[in-house]
């Protein structure tokens, strides 16, 4: 796995990342405080946080700022946010309000367009109940494709699941079992790795990634016993892709390659099926996972949780995964920046 | 899961385990005695080998016995050996030879026929061949389907992988996932989850286990988001268990069922197919799962390897599983000896 960047004497030239607000009703506005407070002290974290101020839980201190370029003067006094659609109603904890439907979608669509212009360096979301938004208009399938949409890269989509231990990347993801078979297709596994291969060397520097391919069937189909996918889908991509110059393994059996020492010879798992990929890795390091969005041309983190509407406003919310996503954020921003 | 059975005061009528040889020209017959070496201090962890002695590595002590009764006497000088029909050939440790299935077979045979008198607590295989002996008549699916046969029991077995962090039980196993979802019944569900109450309550001290039952799709379905498989099969199947007074829960999400604080929650995990299964047991522990056959009149476990001719008589290979299957077996041997 990716060794942690060397900051010193690069600080300079880093922009900030900028954060969404998410569903103001959820655990969102009180993580932002959380990290912020968490992170108030390292000039190499600032974020921007993307909201309407009145979002924010009552006393949390904050600056108003024109350009993300005011956030590292504001940073170590008050959360830096940049304003975005007023809010149309008063924020009552717990309970989700489609009339604030404009603000949650404004605060995504200004913070992709200050990565896009390179004012921020990364956009992290918070979570969003698309259920809520679509009472008001939200026609988009879900966050991330709205993400793509606002980047012109619909389709283009790939989702990672990454932790200090472990990056897994699904190539079929909110699909049931049978479904996903049908799904799996030699183009989508090719699509898939190659995104993941790209991104890891320009987000996560490494320069030459190694990815591991999960079979698909037991034992990876022990050699046709058990299921033909391996030999008719995902060998044939497997050759697509090494005759690119990508580092891909043969079909893993699924149940042995997310061992510590089978874990130590890649450096993400491209995996056929949903559980297949966030088994291993919710299982071994619950907090630390991190949704990483790659095939945009920005870079885009979140946590692993969502609005979580039923703890909002008790206090027993967990910052790990923001904080995480939010770290993860800047190392990528950094490795990106300096990439020759 | 289940605390350690305290052992003082019961151990004079504790019987021995018996331990079969497996295919003499794999790692079994190493492990045996690498595992009687780590055991022989140890007077509540005897158990007897069934085989021709010649299968022993050279130098290797041990003591011909006429029946399992006179293991203890032996057990610290020597290993307690049990013969069986004698090897046609010479062992050539890393080249299977069909010409010995018969001792391999014997040795299984011996030592259920034992376990069936009572003369054994439990069984305990080295890992065979199916290819080499079908060479030589074996017409047996595999190894625990023979065992079933020997045992009157054929199609009752049901395979539980278990560690100290995790138990699970895969309703369907050795087949694709497209033919595991065909496979994957309620009546299947069912039959394996009470076998699994059955034997958790009989064999490993637990008088009220609490099944984790998992569901089939990403996020148990989603209410039928994601598949229907969870409101079509698994809950009919939970409501027939929870009828029988089973502890039953409801379609677990697959992706968090296996972090450390849900696993404290449950006593065993029922899934749905293979890589469900195993893909969490050998991620958090790989080196300690052993195989337990329920639904057998016997108690039998096996190590999580095959035969490893490749590395046979290099020493290089690690007893740790085989241990862990005859601590396993020792302590349900005193379950059930103890159950009232």
């Amino acid at each position: 796995m990716g060794a942690r960047p060397e900051r010193a004497g690069h600080m300079t030239r880093t922009v900030p990342v900028g954060l969404t607000i998410g569903d103001p009703a959820g655990i969102g506005p009180e993580l932002a405080v959380a990290a912020w407070r968490a992170l108030r002290h390292d000039a190499t974290r600032v974020f921007v946080l993307f909201t309407d101020p009145r979002a924010l839980p009552t006393g949390a201190p904050f600056r108003l700022i024109d350009t993300p370029s005011e956030a590292q003067a504001a940073w170590a006094d008050a959360i830096p946010v940049m304003p975005v659609t007023p809010l149309a109603a008063p924020v009552v904890t717990g309970q989700p309000n489609p009339a604030n439907a404009p603000t949650v979608i404004d605060s995504i669509a200004r913070a992709v367009l200050s990565a896009r212009d390179g004012a921020i360096g990364a956009v992290v979301t918070n979570p969003i109940s698309k259920y809520v938004l679509r009472q008001n208009g939200f026609s988009h399938p879900g966050h991330t494709e709205f993400l793509a949409e606002l980047c012109d890269v619909s389709g283009a989509e790939v989702m990672m699941l990454a932790s200090p231990l472990l990056r897994v990347v699904p190539v079929t993801i909110h699909v049931s079992v049978r479904q996903a078979l049908d799904l799996l297709t030699e183009d989508e596994i090719v699509r898939v790795a190659t995104t993941t291969d790209a991104a890891l060397q320009r987000d996560f520097g490494l320069s030459s990634p190694r990815l591991a391919i999960a079979g698909l069937n037991p034992h990876a189909g022990e050699n046709g016993l058990m299921g033909d996918e391996e030999a008719r889908t995902i060998r044939p991509a497997i050759a697509r892709l090494r005759a690119a110059g990508i580092d891909a393994s043969d079909p893993m059996p699924p149940d042995t390659m997310f061992t510590p020492s089978a874990r130590a010879k890649y450096d993400a798992a491209i995996c056929m099926y949903h559980d297949q990929a966030l088994i291993p890795i919710k299982t071994i390091d619950m907090e630390n996972g991190v949704n990483v969005t790659l095939g945009l041309p920005i870079i885009r983190t979140s946590p692993d949780h969502g609005t979580a509407f039923d703890i909002a406003g008790t206090g027993t919310a967990d910052a790990s995964s923001l904080l995480a996503a939010l770290r993860m954020a800047t190392d990528m921003t950094f490795f990106r920046s300096t990439k020759p």
